[in-house]
């Protein structure tokens, strides 16, 4: 047997997921740290997400000939390399300079799909210029000033994003205990870049004698939903459902996709883990939109699991903001490396040659 | 973005309950530890408390328009800011040179329900006077003698206290391991200040010839409940049930309201969490009485679990005394604030926007 | 309040279990803790047994008025004062000079049940004597020379013990791992004192040419206990069962009692709880024979667990010779005070006032 | 009682298997620690297959007569000493000099049956005289080259083993991170020494345009197990089974047997452990061909459950590599003496005189 062989143009700076997250965190203040990786309140549901896919059991099924094995897919009509995309995420540029045009780059490159979000720190423009052909969606939370959200999604068609991502888990900010013990603050050198005018989620309500007031974001209702169909032919996907009620009204106001999403941990501590309840939401719309997933996915054999129990695609988050700061554009291309071979071997182990065998035989529900 | 916001007028010394816990304890000795944090056996109840509520799955509900949240409710008729209040203790004096005047100042600025117990080291008037307005209850230990008692209960009445909770679990004090390592003892310094002639719960039973004898205080009987409706007009709340057949006697014997409760782990070791037997104890009960719960309670989305499955309010203790210990007065009204914000935002990503609308469906028993 | 009372005539040496067990094993070699604190294999069973008491849950019941606590009951006809007994072990010498008769003088004066096996240190006449008025029952393991088993009998019956415990489940001494590790050996200075002749039970079989050879104290049978049946007039108690089925052959035998036990999870790794099994093993068997159980009793709330779902004693083992290296005779006595007082506890806060009144509902099984 | 015996003859260098771990892993590189220790992925599966084991109950059965143990059992006719086996590995001479050919002797003259791999160090001849008239098989790797694999096995067959282990479940490996972080390579000092032209499996698919494309060696599907029928008059036994469907095919496709085995959780991380899905891969194939087992069986009680549920004989893998590694062929003979005399006395405790009383009953499954 020869020497270890390492990928022929893949930097061997991290073989591992592991080594990867502890390089990067090894390096980021602990304002950053908190930030990053925290969850809300005591990470009940931060833990719970990694938790469903670590109890997952997955079959291999034998000698099903996988000398080829094709993880292709469409999202919303569109071809994917892979069924997994980069979640919508913010602030990249406190991470590295390049911030999401790094990403943008890289998974471009990769056939990935990426969304960025309402809280980018480069604008719409620039993420468009550096996913140049590549598959990008554009994350939106609730303005309160609605000719903010029609320049944004005005923008963002013009920006080549092919598909909105209305964040809806956020009427207010998680409370995030880990980041505010690290004090995580964005300072002027790193600015909202997606536009002027554009305001982030509160970070608490105001007591006003004994109610409690938010900002007119958190307003939102779903005849918002209906508006902004209005406002943009782009098709919209919600991102942040987690009961079948909320999933069947997603269909009802016309979103073409929904992601099953408890904001990675972040909002509502004691939600439950996306994986646990993505079965049934998937019952519950059927076809009549594509339904995602994110929350803990980490592995190859994790998006093979959510796939098989209902996703048509999963996101992923976390990994991306370490591989950006451990190496900006090509540490994220050697993390979607690793990740799509995770991918790969997972299925060449369950004998799935195509997105399409990842039946849910392959991981079936605990009894 | 701005740099990070502190809510104004609020001392930045803890932004978080870890961090004011460990403020708290990092200053005691290891006496006053074991007692405040202490439960009893090996505290697997007081393990369970906290256990049952990070288990617990709430589900968000989206878009449902949250621009404003109101917390408020009523118990046993009177207004409250919360569905929440302060459980009754004791010997605040040990933790705090202003003890119990200062968490009842403190609960009556927020308007919060404050208990306050026999064991007070301050006199129920000078509670009564530092909460001026604010509404208090008086939590009554059974004294043999029912003189006492009945000072007691008129001293109450006289000072504001608008109801009685009668403590019915602690007929011998538990077996409280950690607080016995400690060495806890309330020297001639910190005075049990409700009133001459009181005496505590009997620390453990003496031998007599191979039967055990407790103090006549540990006689009571549910006839001791009827008589005590005699000697006082206000409501009798009993604290320390945690069967459907206990609730319902509660009910026959004319109380108004009860508190399923372990005693926050301190006297049975092997009591259920609270959280547990609650929804079978509310359902035992339906309106013949309000349902309280205390024991674990620690974060916003913890009340709205307890009130989704059955309580109308729930009892925080040892947070209160950890904010005693760590700023007095100012500590408290600090930790209230946290507290408030955390149940308003854990209401707003549940769409609650009244208490009224945390129904079951939020927070659903596992099946 | 007054300052902290330690019960009088107690030695304050040690306040809780924990303790207890701390300063016991910090004085004893590694040799002597292996042998004592480890279980078989990789001591899932140990763990287990502890685990299940743990689990168990225990419900109080409120204002049954229980000024006294009667915890008596009588095991084979004989009164004694409480329903734990002191378990039979073996090489007490190794542990304290005074050895068996520390146990039996301590337990004698408590009115506590004391068991002692056929591996003692001291002989049937010396613990008989330290014993004096007290109930003592005589542990017995197979022997391949009838003679020495009738003389161990005679001898019992003549120095005042009033059953015979007969161990079934040690044919083959289990595999010790953590004993063999710390190296235990028993030297000449600790002689077994029971009985010259006596055989201690095999250490591991030989192998035969494929087949493995155990002595011939393996080969007992069912067929073995009938005739120890006409070898003594003293009733008999089986040890170590842990299935229905063999429950009830104890009782077609003419077992008069039977002692669910995995041997303090030192036999067989991966065997049952004690308390797991104890429930169908009292129903099997009724009102046939008396069920008690050892395993993992540490606590007053175990014992009353046990005592509500189906035994009418339980041996506690380990503690007692905790007690008997940290104090001899007084430790011993100091530790009985502290489980009586745990146990009266328990039942007044269950509100048992008498041991049949451990009814089932105060801990009921999980459903 | 005597001192501590220990058996005659056997070298005291390690008394129990953590022991026998601890020493090894200590002698050995990171490199080859990750390698052999190690797992696929985040090691779920890894730590499965010991949880299965570590939660199996098992029930002692008394007096029945016990004083000879006999574990003997044959494996597709031919007699063996016990029904535990020494599963395939690879590149044992990392471990050792002598490689192979250690295990091969120690194994042959304990009576056990030894099964060496594709990529043994050794060549077939060496370890089959070293294996003398000890029952051993030969586990293959799919070739591509038709002419390879019909090489192994006529050499095989000539070199005196008797049975095809047939691998499946490694079209391609596992990601391994344990190992990729340690780095493992295999130099040219320890080549494969079974056959020149051995391929090893493929170590990640290579990215052809968005599709995965594997060497030949993963387009094995069941006809190629038909065509392997053709080409030796071995039976096969099929390695690497976990669903029912699967082990049906395996006997349509005239395999004689079937391992039920995760790679020791080297493949894919996720894959339940081997225990869970015994029973009902037994139950799926009866007697149409012969299962075992392997994954986590560390101990006598562990063969002694697999056998309970539906396995013939069970495989255990590192712990060879260990005791290689601490002894060679006498540290080999030692361990298989201990885990003989475990698995005698788990019988012993469990009343299984044969391996035919080793019922369902002895280990039944968790209701």
């Amino acid at each position: 047997m020869p020497a270890r062989r390492r990928s022929p143009g893949v930097d061997p700076g991290f073989q591992t997921l592991a080594e990867l997250e502890a390089r990067a965190v090894a390096r980021w203040s602990p304002a950053l740290r908190g930030y990053v990786e925290g969850g809300a309140g005591e990470e009940r549901t931060l833990s719970r997400n990694r938790t469903a896919f670590a109890e997952a059991v997955v079959y291999p099924r034998v000698l099903r000939g996988v000398a080829s094995v094709d993880p292709r897919t469409t999202l919303l009509g569109r071809p994917v390399a892979v069924p997994f995309f980069v979640s919508p995420m913010a602030y990249h540029g406190a991470i590295h300079a390049d911030g999401e045009t790094a990403i943008a780059a890289a998974a471009s490159e990769a056939g990935v799909l990426a969304a960025f979000g309402t809280l980018s720190t480069r604008s719409l423009e620039e993420i468009g210029r550096a996913s140049g052909p590549g598959l990008r969606w554009f994350q939106l939370y609730h303005q309160a000033d609605e000719a903010v959200e029609r320049a944004l999604l005005d923008r963002a068609a013009a920006a080549g994003f092919s598909a909105i991502a209305v964040t809806v888990d956020v009427p207010v900010l998680g409370v995030r205990d880990r980041q505010a013990q690290g004090g995580f603050a964005i300072d002027r050198s790193v600015p909202v870049g997606t536009a002027r005018g554009v305001r982030p989620p509160a970070r608490s309500p105001s007591d006003d004698h004994g109610v409690f007031r938010l900002p007119a974001e958190a307003s939102a209702t779903w005849e918002w939903l209906d508006r902004l169909r209005q406002l943009t032919r782009l098709p919209l996907v919600v991102k942040g459902i987690l009961t079948p009620a909320d999933a069947r009204r997603c269909a009802e106001h016309g979103a073409q996709g929904i992601v099953v999403s408890n904001h990675g941990g972040r909002q509502l501590d004691g939600a439950p883990a996306t994986l646990d309840v993505l079965p049934e939401i998937a019952r519950a719309v059927g076809d009549r939109l594509e339904v995602y997933l994110d929350g803990g996915v980490r592995r190859g054999v994790d998006v093979l699991v959510a796939l098989a129990r209902g996703a048509r695609a999963v996101g992923v988050g976390r990994p991306f903001l370490w591989a950006l700061g451990v190496g900006g554009r090509s540490g994220v291309a050697r993390y979607l490396t690793l990740l799509k071979l995770d991918l790969a071997a997972a299925m060449a182990l369950t004998g799935c040659r195509t997105v399409a065998e990842i039946t849910p035989d392959v991981s079936p529900l605990p009894r």
